[in-house]
């Protein structure tokens, strides 16, 4: 706090901070715990292990998140509670059927958040924007996704366009439950669109937003070999 | 390898290390996947946190034998084949009832762990003596699980008895897996009670580490609040 004392003055922008982080925390105990649960349908040991890998790293996130919020002087667990909801309906909604399908989750879903985060972290302060950026750097997991999606469909195009489909309806369930989460909670929101003294997007900016977060999504699913 | 190069030129010894990292290799990733696991069975997300930092613990030590057992030169997963089967009964056979039991799972069977190996590492070359010791050194959730089981037993004394039936049952079932693990492997057992121009324990030797084994295990319990 000490390097932007001037934001956490204003207690709007605090608050939202703190909605942020705990929005954020949970987002990554969650999904932490989602690819330890789809790790179970890997076919070997050695593929649980790349699997468990990337559960790691996002338990290592949440870890530096959860410590930021306990320096920020909340209950990280409080922090976090308005956002279980809409996180676990989420997975609900998107349970993997398979193996593959739980990898091209976790890549598709990883790779949403981390641009989603990023681009609201642009407008905050420099400490917390840090943070964001470093707990959303990418693991170095992607090509093991990739590797493992693209033989699939080699051995059977006809999985390609089930997988597509599936992160079509990843990214409609994503976005679903983003736009329900910012629309209840005003402090997030006004982190977001800015409010008072806080910079943050413009309706425009939004629509603009958007639009590199679809970009970068259908980028990903050619990445994979599917059609977004 | 280059730091005790005469231990590894002799062959039994080598297949004998390789096969005592295999089992504690696959020790770990199965205790990791039980730890995650019963952490299901957790209060709420702060204790399902705590639990999750032993897994993630257990995870780290894992990856490191992995590593050595590749530097060795052999397939990691192939050399925790053998062992996969009876850990596997372990678990089965010790499958936790509520998020106690689940705990003095952990705190029992890591404890027990460690002090096996220890005892095995003092009559290895440095460089795999270091390694265990370091895998096996305790985690600091220690404090957690004995204020978690002291609590509950406080609140409910009956829990206690229940608690000290458990411990006792891990510690059979523990001993009957080892026990029967050694039997099959014969470079394993030459390492464990030497062989050729190998040290290891003779039979009063292998006598006093069971007695320490066990001292430690009433330690453990007790420290628990639990009789042994």
């Amino acid at each position: 706090m000490s390097a932007s004392p001037s934001a956490f003055d204003d207690e709007s922008y605090r608050a939202g901070v703190i909605e942020l982080l705990g929005a954020l925390s949970y987002g990554e105990i969650s999904a932490c715990e989602r690819i330890v649960d789809d790790a179970r349908m890997a076919p070997d040991l050695a593929t649980r292990v790349e699997v468990a890998m990337m559960a790691a790293a996002e338990f290592e996130h949440f870890i530096q998140l959860r410590d930021r919020l306990v320096a920020l002087g909340v209950d990280p667990f409080k922090a976090m509670e308005p956002f279980t909801a809409s996180f676990e309906n989420f997975h609900r909604r998107t349970a993997p059927a398979d193996y593959l399908e739980g990898l091209v989750k976790m890549y598709v879903g990883d790779g949403l958040a981390a641009d989603f985060y990023r681009e609201i972290a642009a407008y905050l302060d420099p400490e917390t924007r840090a943070l964001i950026v470093e707990v959303m750097s990418g693991t170095s997991h992607t090509d093991f996704v990739v590797d493992q999606v693209r033989k699939a469909i080699e051995a059977d195009p006809r999985i390609g366009g089930r997988l597509a489909l599936w992160g079509r309806r990843l990214m409609g369930e994503a976005l679903s439950q983003a736009q329900a989460l910012v629309a209840e909670r005003d402090a997030l929101t006004s982190v977001i669109v800015g409010g008072g003294d806080t910079p943050g997007f413009d309706l425009t900016a939004i629509g603009r937003m958007f639009t590199r977060v679809t970009e970068a999504h259908t980028e990903r699913m050619s990445r994979l070999g599917l059609e977004a």
